[in-house]
């Protein structure tokens, strides 16, 4: 059976996910493309031998798709989330499920009422299918270093969107520290606190780097920074430290290059290289959990939820002078 | 369109390309399978929803098999890839085309006589699309190092297949590092000479390890030790030292573990895990190919054959103290 | 000229000093010996033709002491070094200067008064001679990373010495990481704050490890784990995060050793290996200065008094929830 | 006992050794000093308080000399150390102990004749004192990586004094890795041969880079690359392939740097930053050994002689078209 899916948003994100599933995804092939920009859907539309529809809703509705991803602008996740879940439709949306944690929950108690025996809802949280992170898991569930009780990790962007603020840096980066690190404990985030180092005079429109503490119910205790305007590279980190020893991710890079008085690897400028087949996992992992009828390995509506609810806490404490703020728990 | 791909000879290689190509592969299905042992053809057949035939002649002339590939015993391939062109079916042979020069010569001679716009036969050696290797090509390319002098290799297994002796390493593991070291630098191999360095005790049937000078046309010099009972691990390096510059495979471990006063990276027992994703990104490439109708990416029969040729000089200067052998080119 | 030193207290710490001074440093000479065991005392004066003495007081007063080392118990420490003072000696403390702020303030305002051209007091923070740290510094200062925003600081030892509880992490172990920081930075702590994750179940004498928070006042933040139950061996690392970029203390060993399916480094069992030559430097360092008559190059009575206030600011931390406190300037 | 010792050449080297064993050895004394070059010799003088002598002969039979050091032109190096053996004065004669065989065998010869308890010549070997090379024999030793069947060794240097030719790269700069490859594996080197990969266009007067064959009487196979040119850094490699494991020098770098999308570690330009220590090591060594009347840890005549039968073997072979050479033991 070949998974019929539909793509809702042609962005940079949604482009990549059609050409993923087109070229390097076994099983998936994609009927129906929108985009508010027709043209645009219209271009990557004719390029893998899709159709397009004018609307999300007329999509979601269409008979020749069988799942939908949704790729739009975050705001727009909510409610085309639901109308998936009234077609009954899987629905892949990429992180966030929805930028406020009422919206959040709204949608899991729909879908909570729908009273399935498999979810329909996914959430692209593609660090989950990161072969190193799966492997640091791995380590850490075989209880080589044993009980976990502190993790340190960095996340670095080269240079941030502009538009954004302190929180954004929280919803839109941090946010994935947050998914790894519950899901790497196998504990939910409690109580979190935020922390403001010297900010760089690069960006002014908002703290940066931020140093997060994050608490899980296991008693860890996880320190995070994100620095989104850190120019070195695009870099993310994590040590996991237990009580009898430390697994730490390896540097990423495939190459080491002699020149000039130095010994270098390169920094990608981007997420897109170093999560490029992550990516293809989660497509492979969501298309073969549809074709095979078995429930979605990736992040549930509930693991957006809390995601979201982690972040909201920690802007919290930064509007609170870096407050210890317990999460709210649905 | 899909491609329809029969599958001869299904032990360890044949099965993980039956597998790769049902998971994780775009645009391809299995169909036909063969294998001497009829029971193991049906297990996989069935695993995959393909069907079984007797022999590979038949598997060969099905109507419903578009491309196939060898995996049987490397004494069949020469016969099977013989019928594939009778058939002018595409074919992806595993390493080696075939056994012996003359087989290989005689294959390549068949397929030329075809004149053909685009070339039927593909050689998987697989390194030409393991990521790694990919991008030290083309840092190569670049000219960030310089015109290439040196290149400098190591080709380490855990422990050797039983049965085997001093020319078996050449063929069946320095192949490997013969076809990547002409293929990075894009000349090939026109003279070698062969050294034995003390011999492990652990395999007293071979000389082991061996390092083996390999001269490009181009006039640079590859260092190649080969030592298959190194019994610390599957490893594989390779530098390029250039006029400028040089880069090398950086270390493929993804972890970093600290324990027991110990820090330490995991080597794998054998190439299948540090090869999995050359093999899938090879057969996502060759059923591109095929599906769009354009020139193989793989190596060819004449790559085959080059491979071949060096390995059998190698041989002959094992043969005569170490003598420096030129390759008799076809 | 060769400095005539008389060491005070000969444990590990004394008895390497003396050692070192005998067998590796330049230009000086260890005349007198006293430790509160005399046999201990004698053994080591006899290996390196020094006389021993019954007291420190003996020894400060000696007139074939030119210099002195106080490498007594803690508790000892202010009252050697005001004797040292009260006799214009000058004498390198091991840390701490002394175990309270107050004995610290004291020892300063007696120094100061003296109203000397170049200090007497020196302290042993040796990390500040230990050439990877004087290389990180040495980076930073170069503006290479541009303005330092962000320090990330990790202190594991294998285990703690029995006998001691959280306080004693800090004031033993955390020390060195809060003078180092200083340095680095060139700048003072004014604001701490202590974080407790799960504590290790291997030692229930105190909370293990700990996360501190130090604000120095350019604003930068730098964060802390000290863990001193870490098992897997002794290790230290650095990193700094600037506006531009980031520079970290690279592994230290200097081998790698492939086997068992492992490519492994040692870790230290404890710091002597690791800080060997960062002793011998500081040594060399002050007999330098004191044969040249310049001013110590070595941490003050200053820099000693300042790291007991931030560790006496972290301890109110640790008894206050972790409020964030300020460090009390003297 | 202050060993005091006289110092013949203040070139570049020279230097080097009279202002470490002024600040960093403890033992000794520098009392006089000598050079073709008058006032460079009274600048160094007057630094370290030595006095000056017109010839190598006048410093060699001072009595206020008890030990001499050569760093002259390799050309004055036999006379000088025949001098010293004359006046029965310990002597370190910089590498080359002679550029010669016959030479070094009269040398050896000569001090054999004074059948003394223990050997007045060292040579200057200084890797032998590198601190990772202590450990890379150490742990050759120790027999975790079992009996060495193979080493990999790599010598590069930025760029190749003017003036030399094919054979200097030999002399000057390979005489390092034959001496440490036989003192690594504690078997003499007795066959040897060389070969000559596409030469640099930077340096038209030498074959460069060379890669060198070399066995040792243990049947162990050593290659090593040597680059005198290779533009990129100071760069010495070494690694021991043994039958159950392998061990290699680690980078030597202290620092990791991130900016500008690389991550990267600094070369030094030449080989001071990278053997300051050794050069330290093996000077403290030779006074210690000296001042207790035992014999010199240090490479002897032997050894020297040794290295230069090595290296006349491997010229012969570049002479005579890489042909596989023995080595004439004297």
């Amino acid at each position: 059976m070949t998974v019929r899916v539909g793509v809702i948003g042609v962005g940079v994100m949604g482009t990549d996910h059609v050409r993923t599933l087109r070229t390097v995804v076994s099983g998936a092939t994609v009927t129906v493309i929108t985009d508010f920009d027709a043209s645009r859907a219209a271009a990557i539309a004719e390029e893998v031998g899709a159709r397009t529809v004018a609307t999300a809703a007329e999509l979601i509705a269409a008979p020749d798709v069988d799942a939908v991803i949704i790729a739009s602008h975050d705001s727009a996740h909510a409610e085309q989330v639901s109308l998936c879940l009234d077609h009954l439709k899987p629905v892949l949306c990429e992180k966030p499920l929805a930028p406020t944690v009422d919206e959040c929950r709204d949608l899991v108690a729909k879908e909570d009422a729908l009273a399935l025996a498999k979810p329909l809802v996914s959430v692209g949280f593609m660090r989950r299918f990161h072969h190193p992170y799966v492997a640091l898991a791995d380590e850490v569930r075989s209880g080589s270093i044993g009980i976990p009780l502190l993790v340190r990790s960095s996340h670095r962007n080269v240079s941030a969107y502009p538009g954004g603020d302190s929180a954004s840096t929280i919803t839109n980066s941090a946010i994935h520290e947050i998914d790894i690190t519950s899901w790497l404990l196998g504990s939910p985030i409690v109580e979190v606190s935020w922390y403001a180092p010297r900010s760089t005079s690069y960006d002014t429109s908002r703290q940066d780097p931020q140093v997060l503490l994050l608490r899980t119910s296991d008693g860890a205790l996880t320190t995070v920074d994100v620095f989104v305007n850190a120019r070195y590279g695009y870099d993310v980190r994590c040590e996991v430290v237990g009580e009898t020893g430390a697994v730490s991710l390896a540097p990423s890079h495939v190459l080491t290059v002699d020149s000039s008085l130095r010994s270098a690897a390169t920094y990608p400028e981007d997420w897109r290289p170093l999560f490029a087949d992550a990516y293809r996992r989660q497509l492979q992992a969501w298309v073969e959990s549809l074709a095979a009828d078995t429930p979605t390995p990736l992040a549930t509506a509930r693991d957006g939820l809390r995601a979201t609810e982690v972040a909201a806490a920690l802007i919290d404490s930064m509007n609170n002078a870096g407050a210890v703020t317990p999460v709210r728990n649905s």
